[in-house]
């Protein structure tokens, strides 16, 4: 937890929180503070700055703060992944907000096993969650969009064009295709396939919706460490 | 599993292996394979082919493969990491060999707390566990070398200069450094830091054994996610 992130309902006063649970357990186990203590804090949502710590008590403790820097900009790209396994969701939705992706499209695919769509990491305060988890860890404060669409076909076929519109579009998958570019300018749109990665048809489909095979090199990776790599070579 | 992996102790003759364990119970549980199948493997430290199952029973399977291919190429580097927490170490030695990194040395640094130098996880069949999960999903065979300094001052002063010579020494480090540079010809010595850092006296001590720092943004990452942002920008 490299920012302690308060949310509105924090909020007793215009510049003071009152912090209890995972927070506040934090506080005491991991940074051992005490109160007089300065943290980095922010808003979710909204402006990072200073707190300082009030009392700080078994359970609860009070902050005052002052807000007045802006959160660290966002990557200008939409990522479409294909659903991981659940326990690889979880590090993936952190992942994502820490790297700072704004909007994240969790799609069906033929190799994703139907048993991940009965995850509860799927429910929204268990995405919430783990991205304010990725926000905690690299200073963030705006939650990513996350957009979850369980059917391949229509999301690709009818919604896909408009979204990749004026964007450049890629797939990351293994195989003949042209390296992956680096340090690319203006907004991406970059589709993710699932362990096994896509099959044929759904290349041909992301094609069609305009994004282009690019590929990593031999060496397969995990897909938290393609979502990392890609992010970082194409930004 | 990408890459069944055979060892020495395997092989019934030069062209055939036994399989117990861990990877039989992959082959049942996770590729529900079945006599006939073809899989990719290699030899752990040489060739890559393809394998075909003679037989799979529930405790054994017999496999008859021919290797033709070379591994991929490692990455020019050597890697040098403030040794991470015991559950981090674990997934950093997955992506550590996964991505090609031959040589990695684990560090002690001043925020490197003390009890993590007591993890059974820092055993040599330990961290060989990891490493080897890493080349299977990469695909690859040959081993990184790791190497353990639980001294920091030594280490620094006494041996990187030598290991560093004659290579573009680099710490991933945050603060008002010029930003990590992309797409580096030859060899490159990185080291990265502890969650929370170097202290400014071990950046002082690097950078006097040739390792300028450099930075990615300001977004703090995980040093997982930060191992692997630096590699694929680097390379």
């Amino acid at each position: 937890m490299n920012l302690l992130l308060l949310e509105e309902g924090d909020l007793i006063a215009p510049d003071r929180a009152l912090l209890q649970g995972r927070r506040l357990r934090h506080l005491h186990e991991v940074h051992r503070a005490e109160a007089g203590d300065s943290l980095r804090v922010g808003l979710l949502g909204g402006a990072m700055g200073e707190g300082r710590l009030l009392s700080l008590e078994a359970d609860r403790a009070e902050l005052q703060f002052s807000l007045e820097q802006a959160p660290p900009a966002k990557l200008p790209i939409t990522l479409l992944l294909a659903l991981p396994r659940p326990k690889m969701l979880r590090r993936v939705l952190q992942t994502v907000a820490a790297m700072g992706v704004p909007r994240l499209v969790l799609l069906n695919s033929y190799r994703v096993e139907k048993s991940f769509w009965q995850t509860p990491f799927l429910e929204p305060a268990a995405i919430r969650e783990q991205l304010v988890l990725g926000l905690e860890q690299a200073r963030d404060t705006v939650l990513p969009e996350v957009v979850i669409e369980k059917r391949f076909k229509p999301f690709v076929e009818d919604r896909l064009p408009a979204l990749a519109a004026g964007t450049l579009g890629l797939v990351g998958h293994p195989g003949p295709w042209p390296a992956c570019p680096r340090a690319v300018d203006g907004p991406l749109t970059l589709a993710i396939g699932p362990e096994g990665g896509w099959i044929p048809y759904e290349v041909e489909k992301l094609q069609e919706a305009g994004l282009d095979p690019v590929q990593l090199g031999e060496r397969i990776l995990r897909v938290e460490t393609a979502v990392t790599a890609l992010l970082a070579r194409l930004f």
